[in-house]
């Protein structure tokens, strides 16, 4: 099946509802949200995408739509908990953008189950890959050392569930075309401290020394890992991706753009 | 000090930074909402009370507001859990109300916390007094049973915490003056079932015999009680009611109301 490009401003009133009396889809699978690094876990813009998800899932569930997915955060969890469950960990976001993430699986969910439609929220962790943006780890690490730069790094003993885009995506369409219902986490299921990832980082593009260790502040949270028991056993997914493998499509993805003069 | 009125539709844009431009308010307790019976659960109109109610704290916290306090309801909890307690039962709402009271209490605390205010969300369970809504458990049996009427019930063995609207009033004042933060539930602590609460109403009126047990159906949600730690030893608060003070007064409102033909 060809897809089908159709722009479209969510946040414009009535685009939702156009969109979906154009479309007439059985699934939705729901990505749109503001993520401008540094500016996301606090914007206002949160709002306004709780809005436009909501009138998403009331425009598809009023058009017969069957299975909705939205995408949520491990930011919807309380962190001082470590490891995340969907059904024992306590929601209590730290960030108005966890919460809002929070709202809008609650609120979608809500609207899906009254209308007798299926629904899901796949909440994702820590993603890399190409094309992220150059202010997140791997990829500002990554940037760095194919540059010839050093790369600062925080002391790295935070233990966190990376996972690879491509990995993300195919796991998302796994949980679009199941049944599953309710919150869903998106993870590899391997705990891995930050150390362990950006030192592969350092061997794969061969430039270990210029890794700077304690060089930026660590992130507080000591733990963040995803419970995937939901995705690896009810939904039957598992990740195709080594993480060699995910890192050294990144670094080359990345050593091209270099080689390109485009960044 | 004087109350001062001010009208405002919440739902039209604007209006919620205008009130708080005018009042200039130090503290916030937010009622309103959607609650037509029998049309609230599943309403439509629930989504935009959630942005009315974000768009509120907005405003307050934006213009320098210090105390901030929204009401929920006990709906935000997952029901087959029984007894609610705000740190540790699953938060999974059954219907689009709950879930909007969820949401609404997730965005303004988070709203409130990034911007240095402080911020409770008062859970409210289940209530009765003068001016109920007669199609209400309480109201309804009054009504029919101080007209003479047949009161149908249901077999009533279904535990609730039920609380006079002049203690959950005085509650809501005492959370508002207090710096507890986060989830509240407002209750009684006392478990009753809907049996022993009606069958005092019979007995207060005079009337026992024209309670029809069994004449509705039950609600399937066995058990929906508060944990009331955080209420009544953090904050202090207990209630200044007894049952049968509360009904008395309730049941002489009713009388008058019907004496006075306004029914």
């Amino acid at each position: 099946v060809p897809a089908t490009w159709i722009d479209a401003d969510l946040l414009v009133p009535g685009e939702a509802k156009r969109v979906v009396a154009v479309v007439q889809p059985s699934h939705l699978l729901h990505l749109a949200w503001y993520a401008e690094p540094g500016q996301y876990w606090t914007s206002r813009e949160n709002l306004r995408w709780v809005k436009a998800t909501v009138d998403l899932a009331a425009a598809f569930v009023d058009r017969g739509g069957r299975r909705l997915l939205g995408v949520g955060s491990c930011a919807e969890y309380e962190w001082a908990e470590g490891h995340c469950d969907e059904g024992l960990t306590r929601m209590a976001p730290a960030t108005l953008y966890g919460a809002s993430k929070l709202a809008a699986g609650h609120m979608t969910g809500a609207l899906a189950s009254q209308a007798g439609v299926s629904a899901a929220w796949a909440r994702l962790f820590f993603l890399f890959g190409p094309h992220e943006h150059p202010a997140r780890l791997v990829s500002s690490v990554v940037r760095a050392l194919v540059r010839g730069d050093d790369a600062p790094c925080s002391e790295g003993s935070q233990v966190r569930d990376f996972l690879y885009v491509k990995d993300v995506a195919s796991a998302l369409v796994a949980v679009l075309e199941h049944d599953i219902s309710g919150p869903v986490n998106i993870g590899s299921g391997r705990p891995t401290t930050v150390k362990e990832l950006v030192t592969r980082v350092g061997d794969l593009v061969g430039q270990p020394a210029r890794l700077l260790w304690g060089a930026r502040p660590a992130d507080p949270v000591r733990r963040l890992t995803a419970a995937t028991e939901r995705l690896h056993r009810t939904v039957g997914w598992r990740p195709a991706f080594t993480v060699d493998a995910a890192l050294t499509e990144t670094i080359d993805w990345w050593r091209a753009r270099e080689r390109d003069g485009r960044a």
